[in-house]
C-alpha cells in the first residue's frame, strides 16, 4: 500500500526521490517513516572546531538546509507534545533577528538601553490583563522563557506573600499530576510541600486536598491549580479549590493560588462556557506559555500577578538587587515581538476560531478511536486525547507520541487537522489489526 | 558644528531628512541625538486588541519597520552594556524562525520529539568543553537563557554537592561586586550567604575572604568567582581563591567554585597570557553568556559542570521529575543554532582577533581619556573602561552608558570601533569644556 505522506494526502516527490539515498541517514518514507535525523552529527560538531581563517560557509549552508528539511518533516508528523507547530509566516520579523534585543529586568521601568522591545511587551501584557480580567493599574507581569519560569515566579511570590501574613512559612499543595517543574522548584526553594492525590481523570482529588489542608490549618497554603495538566489535560476546579480553602478556615489572606495554565490559559477565555480563569477570583498568579496554543517559535510565556505583591517584593529588591523582580534578568526581546505579532494577526476572533476548531478536532479523533473500541478519554474543554499506549514503538516514535505507563496521548493543537488525525488513526488501527492477525495465526 | 552621524562618519541622509518630522517622536539628530523611541506605544498596544476578522497587516508592517529603524539607531549609539551589538548576517537562519524549536530537558538524552536542535547544542557544548579543558566524557552542560540561569544552576549544584560531603549546608561566599542575580538566587534557595568585601578595582578582597572563611570552617564553602564583574570588569584571582581555601583547611571536596564568566568566559581563552579558566583546576562550574562577547540575538549562555555532579542530582531527579537537570525545562532551540552558527563563522581565529582588537580599542580609549586628565581605570584583560560619570545626563542617555554612583563605564565589544570611541570622546570632552566655560563665565 502506498503511504500518504503529507498533510494534504499528496505524495512529497522530493522526499520520495531521496528515499533510497537517505535510507541510511534517516527520514525514510515508504511503508513507515523513520525519524532519525538526516543531519550528520559529526559534520555539525566540526563547525565550531573549524580553525581555518575563513569559515566553510558552504558546509554551514548545507547543514542548515538539511536540518530545515528534517525539522519540516518532523514538525509535520507530530502529535504528542503541547506545541502548536503551525509553520509561522514571519518574513516581516526576519530583519529583527539581526539585532540583539533584550528586555532585562522590570518591563514597567524604562531602561537605559535602547535595544529592548519593552513597548511590544507592554502591549502583550495589557492584552492578557484584559482577558484575565484585571485592571491595568492592578497587575504586574512579564514575558518569561516559558511555563517553568512562570512557576518559578509564582511560587516565589506565593511563598513571600503567604509567609508575610503569619509567622511561619506556607506549605505548597499540588496534585500528583502537576508539572514536574513545580516539585523541582519546591525543592530548590526548600519549601515544605504536600502532594495531593489525583482522580483518575488527572484532576485534583478535592477530598484529599481538604484532608491535607486540615492537617496543616496553622500554616498558610500555596496552591498550584492546574489549568490543563501535562499528561491528561485535566482542569482543576478553581472555584471548588477556593471553596474548600474557605471551608477549612483559610481566609483569602492566608492562601495564594498560582494557576499553571501553560496550555489552556490562552484557550479557555475564548469559550464562553468554559471554566473561568480570572483575577476577579482570589488567585495570586497565572502563567501561560506562548509557544503552546499560540505557536511562537521560541519557548516563552506570560507570568501575571497582582501589583501589590510585587510592591512587597520590591522593598526587598531595592537594597540588594535594584528593580529586578523577574527570575531570569536578561530576557528575550524577540519573544515579546513574536507574541505581539501572533496576537495581532489572530486577534480574539482568530483565537476563538482556533479554540473551537481544536475542540471539534479532538472530539472527532475521540469518536474515531472509541468507535474501534479502544480505551480513550478526554477531559471537558481539553485538547488532550488519552488512549491505550500502542504496542508498536515505531508508531510512537513516528508520531512523536507522549506516553506514561500504559497510556499515550496526543494534543490537538491548531496545526493538527482532521486529515492528519485520520492518517494517524488508520495507521494506529492497521498496526492493531496486523498484530491481532499475527496473534490469531500463531 | 555639524554632527557626524554614523560609524563611518558620514551623514545619514534619511535620518537628517526625517529630522523635523521626527522631532516630536524621537531619534532627532542635529546637535544632539535624542533617544526616545519613534514607535508610538498606543499604536503598538492596539495591535493585539484588534478585533476585526482580518488583521491590519499594513499597520503591523509599519510598526515593525519603524521599530527596526529605532533599533538600528539605538544599537549604533550604544557603549554602556556588555552586549556585542554587531549586526548579524543571519539570512541562512531566517527560514528556521518559522519553526518552533525546543531543546526541553537534558541535551544528552535523545528526546522523543523531532523539533529540537540538540545536535547543534552538542556541537556547541563540545567546543566549550575543549576551550575550558575538560574531557568530553567528564562534563555535563546545557545552553541556558543567559548568565542568570547559569548562576541558578551553578548554585544549585554547588549547594547539593557541597552539602553532601558534610552534614550541614554549605555557605555561599561572593564579593559585593558580584552580579545581583547571585544574591537573589541565594535568597530564593534560602542559602546562608556571606558578602565578601571588594577592593577598589572591583576584585574580591582576598584577606576579607580568608577572615570570613575562617569564621565558618565547619561548613562547606560555595564560592562565586567573578570572571569579569558587571560594573568594573574585575577578574577574581581563581588560583588565589583556591590557595586561600586550601590554606584555611578546605579540601577540594569541601568547596565548590562557580565561575561567573558571563562576559569574559569567551575571551580569556583566546589570550595566551590571560588568567586561565579551566576545569583542570578544582572548580565546579563555569557559566558564560552567548549574547555578550559573541553577540547572539537572544540572551543565551552555556552552563558547564562536571558530569559526576549531575549524576548525583539525577538520582533525585528520577523519582520526582524524570531526567531534567536544567533550570528552565523547555529551552530555546534557536539559541543553540545561533551559537553554533556564530562559533562556526568565527572559529577560534576569529575570536582571537576579536579579543585582541577589543583590548586594543579599550586601551586606545583609556589613553584618550587619561590624556584629558579624566579619572579613569581599566582592569587587566578587561574590556570595561570605568571613568568619572559625565555631569551631562544627555550624553549618558544618548550613548546608553551604565552608571554606578560617581562612575560610568563603557564596554568595548567587537562592534565598538575606534571611530565610535573617538566620536564619543569628542562629545564627552566638548560637554566638559562647555561646562567649564560656563562655570568660569558665571
Amino acid at each position: 500500500m502506498e503511504q500518504q505522506l503529507n498533510e494534504n494526502h499528496q505524495k512529497v516527490p522530493s522526499l520520495v526521490a531521496e528515499n533510497h539515498q537517505q535510507k541510511k541517514k534517516g527520514i525514510v518514507e515508504n511503508d513507515r517513516i523513520i525519524s532519525i535525523s538526516v543531519v550528520d552529527q559529526k559534520m555539525i560538531s566540526k563547525g565550531p572546531f573549524n580553525n581555518f581563517t575563513t569559515p566553510n560557509k558552504d558546509c554551514i549552508e548545507t547543514i542548515l538546509h538539511e536540518y530545515e528539511k528534517t525539522l519540516s518533516h518532523r514538525s509535520r508528523y507530530h502529535l504528542g507534545y503541547p506545541v502548536n507547530l503551525s509553520k509561522g509566516n514571519y518574513a516581516n520579523l526576519d530583519p529583527l533577528m539581526s539585532f540583539h534585543i533584550n528586555n532585562c529586568g522590570d518591563p514597567f521601568t524604562d531602561p537605559h538601553w535602547g535595544f529592548n522591545s519593552r513597548q511590544f511587551e507592554l502591549g502583550v501584557l495589557d492584552w492578557f490583563a484584559q482577558i484575565w480580567e484585571i485592571n491595568k493599574d492592578d497587575y504586574w507581569a512579564y514575558i518569561t522563557n516559558g511555563g517553568t519560569e512562570g512557576n518559578f515566579h509564582g511560587l516565589w511570590i506565593g511563598f513571600v506573600t503567604s509567609s508575610r501574613e503569619l509567622l511561619g512559612d506556607g506549605i505548597l499543595y499540588a496534585s500528583q499530576d502537576t508539572h514536574y517543574s513545580v516539585f523541582k522548584i519546591a525543592k530548590l526553594y526548600r519549601m515544605e510541600y504536600v502532594v495531593v492525590e489525583s482522580s483518575i481523570n488527572g484532576e485534583m482529588d478535592y477530598e484529599d486536598f481538604r484532608r491535607k489542608l486540615l492537617l496543616n490549618k496553622d500554616k498558610p497554603a500555596i496552591v498550584v491549580a492546574n489549568i490543563g495538566t501535562t499528561f491528561k489535560g485535566a482542569i482543576d476546579d478553581l472555584d471548588l479549590i477556593i471553596e474548600i480553602l474557605h471551608e477549612c478556615g483559610f481566609s483569602n489572606k492566608r492562601f495564594y493560588i498560582h494557576c499553571d495554565a501553560a496550555l489552556l490559559g490562552l484557550m479557555l477565555p475564548f469559550n464562553k462556557h468554559a471554566p473561568k480563569i480570572s483575577f476577579k477570583k482570589p488567585i495570586g498568579s497565572i502563567s501561560v506559555s506562548g509557544h503552546k496554543f499560540l505557536g511562537c517559535p521560541m519557548p516563552c510565556g506570560i507570568q501575571m500577578t497582582r501589583k501589590s505583591y510585587i510592591d512587597l517584593i520590591s522593598q526587598d529588591v531595592e537594597v540588594i538587587y535594584s528593580k529586578d523582580a523577574t527570575i531570569s534578568g536578561s530576557r528575550n526581546g524577540h519573544a515579546a515581538i513574536y507574541l505581539w505579532h501572533n496576537l495581532s494577526i489572530k486577534g480574539k476572533i482568530g483565537l476563538e476560531k482556533d479554540s473551537q476548531k481544536c475542540l471539534e478536532n479532538a472530539s472527532y479523533f475521540e469518536g474515531l478511536i472509541k468507535g474501534e473500541g479502544i480505551v480513550c478519554f478526554r477531559n471537558e474543554w481539553s485538547l488532550v486525547v488519552v488512549f491505550e499506549r500502542p504496542k508498536d514503538d515505531e508508531i510512537i516514535h513516528q508520531w512523536q507520541l507522549s506516553c506514561e505507563g500504559d497510556l499515550a496521548h496526543i494534543v490537538v493543537l491548531p496545526n493538527v487537522t482532521q486529515e492528519k488525525l485520520t492518517e494517524f488513526f488508520h495507521q494506529l488501527i492497521s498496526g492493531r489489526t496486523s498484530r491481532t492477525n499475527m496473534t490469531q495465526s500463531s
